[in-house]
């Protein structure tokens, strides 16, 4: 048993609610148990400068926690005036990961801007921040079609993130809550497609290593938490959950 | 008539949700209108060098908006490397007003760190981190006394802030939203006690200038703000209020 | 009686010394008894980025001060790699009060620089710093009107600024020297037109609070300040004086 | 057949030149191909804060390329002023990693700094970055027993790391060169053991995704990669190697 | 004729005004013709960290512009965050000079903080810095003896910088002023002590060189500057100048 | 004798290897004993602002050391986040001495970024980055002409430098090496042409002074170690050689 009373392969309750803020294009607050994250989504008419003259768009993501989302207050990277590696590492996962669902082609010479906040941490936070993110994104290209800046949803698929994990006496589970990390020999994050591809997969033996076996098995846990995810992904999305299910559709078809 | 149907010493609807986010040892979502800030309260065991040795406490406060809560999205001060002029001139206010009620005597060697995270901005936001703060910092000294960390509420008096101004028309209005704030000529933020004395009081003409008896109107209605705002706070921290209210009368007997 | 034996009414000895850098278009050095401070206005032909194509101008205030200008010795701002919070307040405010009383239309698209420089400190040199900057910017525009690169004085009155304050024993004071300022409960600084209306209103109470009565004899205090202070400004900037003289009477009779 | 001519399974030539830099305790320079980084261990007598009076050490380890290890020149991050995110990114991994196979209880309260720096790049610099500071890391550790400053080889196993990834095709392939990389649909990096565990994996589609199937292809080729490099860190490391082996199988025995 | 009328071996008009700010332990406004330096030199009773416990002191200066001290204005290090290479080399440069004539065994564990702003510039302002920067040097030591806190006079020698340059018609120049500067083929700066030794030299071809006669008559010039500069620096410094001779004199007959 | 047994005027083993590293368009490295130095010469296609459109071109350089190039480790400057007073000097000094020798107009608007990287230092590290710079500019430049880019090597003459001393004991000694350069009171750089005609003269007392003579002495062995390193210059260059010496006799002539 978990120290919440999980099973190996069960999510935290996990709740998204869609416009939490009213002047993004986008925004949701996700959260998986008592973590809690602000996902806006902002659209932006320009391209930074290496893509200028191309035609196409771009995604970017920017993380932070409250000072005080966490059980210890941090020091604001603000006043720190640098961002940390932690930081970085995280908002580049995330703005990647949206791209690898996002046709850029199709958005025009536009930049959208996913700022991922988090308000309250309990493990996951990278994890919620792109579970969250593709759906504040979907609703401003949403937006965008129903006003007819773009023609059609920009979405190829669906987009979730689940932490997977090896505990020190070797069991593997689902969805770690902080003290499971903390504790964790192995932290997996798994980034995947509503068709079931991997978009990213970062593992990490902390101070320690895993086997192919340990893989295989956090592999299919992943799995089965992203299926979960995606039914909450539909529900908020609602008429843009068709769209995307048709592309998936001609694009299985077309293989 | 103002643009949104208020009459001139009308406040914006308010409320005041204690135990926002899970961590802070006290810690508020205070809602001005549209206006919306996350106001943590943490404890740390330790004061700034230049008071290390005295045996008395130091608050200070942390000001910043999440990059979409405006109209527009602003850069987050992380990624600038800097904090902006107006970031620090907001956050020193608050902790100048925070210390003016709080004996620093009574809290031992400690910081109390007030974060003020706007999450949607529409006008009045130093103004609703300061109230907002105060209920934080209440709470979380409570908790101290509750523990026995410390013997009683180190707060002597009542805290709320409130802005007023002078429309283009030369009409005087209370609590400004961001509408009213940006066409205003004269924009005033008042803090003020519970004892109705004046904490800090910051008047500025917009390219513009005001006169005497410009001055005691908006004075007039920001008295009438704060009474409102009081009874609010009294609200909010419960059982506190009536030891808050006992050391006036004792102050206003001993003076 | 206060420490340097003057009434409670009584400025210290004000000088103004004009064209003291050879440089600048208008060069002032300005001293509030032992408080001096270098006011150079420098004129930059164009504006900043979101006032371009408007064909209107810009003002805006540097502070600073020398490492020695204080009793104890200050790290360089640009040693420490980030300018103070105080310092952008005051140059901000500096900045603010000086747009007040130019016509900025009238100077086509062109930025003001003032550069405050405090040599020596001895109290109130953020008000020195706008009563010295506000001869500088009439200098250095009149400059400019004698050479025909503008066709008349954009400014619309006088500016000058002085400090008044609470001392421990409730006693009103004008123009705090430094002894006076660490001391004082009450802080105030009041910056006004010649015509005796407000530009700006800063009072603080540093770990105190005070009254609507107190808040009334402080203003008295600084109408008399100020009143002084218009004479040597009158002096200093010699014909322009007329000048700003029958704009405000027009502007009065146009009322 | 690919760019240079390689299999698919075919590694370039790797070649480790040990005692490269006189000052450091450990110094490699390591090709992979045309891809060259100096690695360089010193040894620091303290740890960071967060480890301080625990009685164990620290491996940390930073890199940089030369501003022309590219085709293009790169602006220099010190003259930035700030590390870039792709820059932590790497210098957490091979940090991470270098502690996943070292016993840092064995080796007091110091730091081992590994320094990777980029003399010339043609893709796969981290995977070398990895291989080559193993190798420091051993001779300086190996340097402190010879001298009696630690008792044994505090290294629990060997530690590589290679790239494997998909090209457009569809093709999986082993330790990709520059011009492959900039054309990958999948890009990932494995760090395995001498035992053939995992201590990181990082899978990233490039505006692609990937399956199962391609996931197990990489690892597979992975695999092969690692075991030849294994062989020449053996012959970098002479003497070690035996030290190494035997850990190996009392720890294999042990389970 | 040079442009301002001198003699190729002419200084311009040397002024040294002492006490200039009340509140550094030595002051001076050192004039160099147009070239303007307040020089201020501050005792702090500590030293860096690489020489604690060592029971010696520690010198070391800073430099700085106003922003309009030059004809067109400079942004302000402080804003631009960092300090340029120039300031930098010329604040290495005043220290370096000073601590070759001071016996920093002599004066305890302190450090000498010397500050030099030009308020006013017009070439030669390092120079102007490193001869004023002397006179107040010697006048904070003196203080500290008058005081009793330390026993001597710790100032070896006498200590003056002067320019030198070669014009673009070959002819060789004392004290450059701005116009000459901006248009020399050659700028050398000469440090000296009153015994005609050399402290520092450093001549610089701008986009030109210079051949050994051209560098035999630039010293030479030199040399006449300094014997003039350090005639004014004894009537600055009044009853030091004694010491410091007395000094020479026993130096001169132990060699 | 000296620790490693040279002569006074006798230089250590000195190397330059060209085309070290691939991409740069010209690349050395240079020993001077024991001090190893990368090269790299790159073409940019553009000038820095202030040269625009004058259709001349820019050489500009960068210095850095790899953190463990010296005994004892140094903490990186783009981790300290700016780079220090002694790197932009040296920086500085390679960009003005490479400009010294070089016909900027002939190159277009092109800038030619230097990059010195010392990967391991003994002592002489600017005086190796500025003779191999000068190889690795004749390089590229040469590469350029090969091209057809630009028309002729626009190189004037033969740029070396070399370091010299006194040692405490009173000898004069040229090219020191770390350890009689920590121990010296004279340390002086010295930049020739191949005319013999000084760049650059930098001579530092180290909280010492040096005499006229002892000036003529260090002057002399310098211009015998510049000899023998134009020299080999010479080789390295190859058919570049001729074409500078040519230069320099037609600039003889036209004398």
């Amino acid at each position: 048993m978990r120290s919440d009373q999980r099973e190996v392969n069960e999510l935290r309750k996990i709740t998204i609610e869609t416009d939490y803020v009213k002047h993004p294009e986008g925004s949701v607050l996700i959260s998986f148990g008592d973590t809690k994250v602000i996902c806006n989504a902002s659209v932006e008419d320009r391209v930074p400068p290496f893509l200028r003259g191309q035609g196409k768009g771009w995604i970017t993501a920017e993380y932070a926690m409250l000072p005080r989302a966490t059980e210890q207050r941090n020091i604001r990277e603000s006043s720190k005036g640098k961002v940390s590696g932690r930081t970085m590492e995280i908002q580049r996962l995330i703005g990647r990961a949206l791209r690898a669902v996002v046709d850029l082609d199709k958005i025009g010479e536009r930049t959208l801007w996913v700022d991922c906040d988090v308000i309250q941490a309990d493990g996951g936070t990278r994890t919620a921040s792109i579970t969250g993110a593709f759906v504040a994104v979907v609703l401003a290209f949403g937006k965008m079609v129903d006003k007819g800046t773009i023609k059609e949803l920009p979405v190829k698929d669906f987009l979730t993130a689940i932490s997977v994990g090896v505990l020190k006496d070797g069991k593997e589970i689902l969805d770690l809550c902080y003290e499971e990390d903390s504790q964790a020999h192995v932290d997996m994050n798994v980034v995947m497609t509503g068709q079931g591809e991997f978009v990213e997969l970062q593992g990490t033996g902390e101070e320690a290593t895993f086997s192919m076996n340990q893989l295989q098995e956090m592999l299919s846990l992943a799995q089965e938490g992203v299926t979960e995810l995606i039914t909450l992904q539909k529900e908020a999305i609602g008429k843009w959950s068709e769209t995307i299910e048709s592309k998936q559709s001609s694009k299985a078809a077309g293989k």
